[in-house]
């Protein structure tokens, strides 16, 4: 298995991104990661990092896609970029998935120019994976598609509905529509009608689902467009990391110096909550496996990312949809 | 000041409602508290509640509109319910304000209908005030309009301004674009016009704001659509009822009984984001004041929202809006 993972992305690379990629090498030896970027720049942070594992390789690319950039145009001019490498790397079949922590438009640009979109579906989407308390959530589509059609949500529904059986292990998974009620009819335009969609096709659809049921683990997989799916998950970064504040400030003006103070029980919340144990975001729709990462990862998040993205390059995930798309997109007779 | 409650609405009516009526009555002379509902059911839940303070009144009503009831048809069929001779009262004068824990859309319905819209108001919005690390936050619309236009949202933008203005105290609020990037051109179809209207009248509007910048107080007033709106609101309370379920496993995990157990710190955290305490949201853009609480209130919510219900009917707000929608319906030279 090979991981394509782009070192010149993120806040922190490449130093970031080389460490989380060596101690994924060191502890999975069938794993060979391929790091993509400035040759010179990589060497020097891997010299820094101690013997060198023989399952790193690196591809030298010249140039960087920032930031800033507009993702589209920077995608179609830097062809030698880290990114777009990393892309042709997959395509090719030279690597099996592939992993950036940069310009999250710009890495979806690269999926669906040069990986490609599946036939039939219209918008690749971003899937997000949420903790709750009985276990993960996968979120469809998380930010990618700012204005979508009811067609759009109902392939973020197969997309999710097959990632969370063949990736994350869930037999028969239960698919939610993210709304403001739970009945039937509740919502906005948007919604009543892919109800009605999602109603017509072969998934487990259970319904409306609302922010409370998407933290009790109601559905496996919840779809949304990206404008809501994003503000649901920036909200609930922001909530956790406010409520972990006020705690702070609490357990300082009760003379403790920090919120660990308070002992064990806030320590594990704090793993539970930390981004970086999650890792990455798979993009859903493409030819390829292809993961987004926080553009403030650490080596931590690093890691997992390229941890998951190995564990997706090793289904079927993609030949799986490729193949139920043509049933599924007629409706149920 | 005469404050019109709905004795019937919400979960635990009457009897809630009316102790929280009581504490509300006996800490404030100044203030009149009529009970709209049923007289028998009124008269014995305060027969059990020992003395009862003279500016307690009754209003007897016959008729309940149910929480599964249809609003509109309801608020049009049911005209001697409780929660129409609320609307009713304030109409006439008779009260200053109106309180509700019942059927929510019905009390949208018998403000717009009843009260009826301040002229140039398209749409009446729920403005719910968020708890930040700084402060509160105003955010309007929190779910009554799902389908929202540009100049709904601009409208949304003056209502919650001047309610900052007027009522929260705020010298010139800061109104912020709920959306899901920081820069101006990011968002949906709906942000990016909306956006240019914002920028063309006279607010203080200082660009977007996403989930994170809403709890670090960015801005005082957020606009948004009913539906994202509702999304950010019940995604933040689930996630701040998740993590509490979290350390409070963690606690019985560590052979503490409850999360209590964590001390003062706890304790502390948990007023702070106990929905009970900011009360009821007021319904703007209606010719009175008129506030909805949640329907699982309970005494000290009730009182809350009657608190908060006198406090906006004693300042200028309607009259200002009033006179404010025909400049601000014009764009800056």
């Amino acid at each position: 298995m090979k991981i394509a993972v782009d070192a010149m992305g993120g806040d922190f690379a490449p130093a970031e991104v080389v460490k989380g990629a060596l101690s994924v090498a060191r502890e999975d030896s069938a794993l060979t990661i391929i790091l993509v970027g400035d040759e010179a720049a990589i060497r020097l942070q891997l010299a820094s990092e101690g013997d060198i594992p023989s399952n790193i390789t690196i591809e030298h690319t010249d140039e960087v896609i920032e930031m800033g950039d507009h993702p589209a145009s920077a995608v179609r001019k830097k062809r030698n970029s880290s990114l777009v490498v990393c892309g042709q790397l997959v395509k090719s079949g030279r690597a099996d998935a592939t992993i950036s922590a940069g310009n999250t438009g710009a890495a979806m640009a690269v999926a669906a120019l040069d990986l490609g979109r599946i036939p039939g579906i219209e918008r690749p989407a971003i899937a997000a994976s949420l903790p709750t308390a009985h276990g993960a959530t996968l979120l469809v589509d998380a930010g990618a598609n700012v204005d979508c059609s009811p067609q759009n949500l109902l392939q973020f529904a197969l997309l999710g509905s097959i990632y969370a059986e063949k990736v994350m292990g869930v037999a028969n998974p239960r698919v939610g529509l993210l709304n403001i009620g739970g009945e039937a009819g509740k919502g906005n335009d948007l919604t009543k009608t892919t109800y009605a969609l999602l109603e017509s096709r072969p998934l487990n659809f259970i319904g409306n689902v609302e922010g409370k049921d998407v933290f009790e683990h109601a559905a496996d997989v919840v779809v949304c467009d990206g404008f809501a799916g994003n503000v649901l998950l920036k909200t609930g970064e922001a909530v956790a990391e406010y409520i972990v504040t006020l705690l702070s400030q609490e357990a300082k003006a009760g003379g403790q110096a920090t919120v660990e103070a308070l002992g064990p029980p806030m320590k594990r919340l704090l793993s539970k909550i930390d981004y970086a144990e999650t890792g990455g975001a798979p993009l859903l729709g493409v030819n390829g496996v292809s993961f987004i990462s926080h553009g403030r990862s650490r080596a931590k998040a690093i890691a997992s990312a390229i941890r998951a993205a190995a564990k997706a390059a090793g289904t079927d995930y993609v030949s799986t949809v490729r193949d139920a798309v043509p049933t599924f997109s007629e409706e149920r007779p």
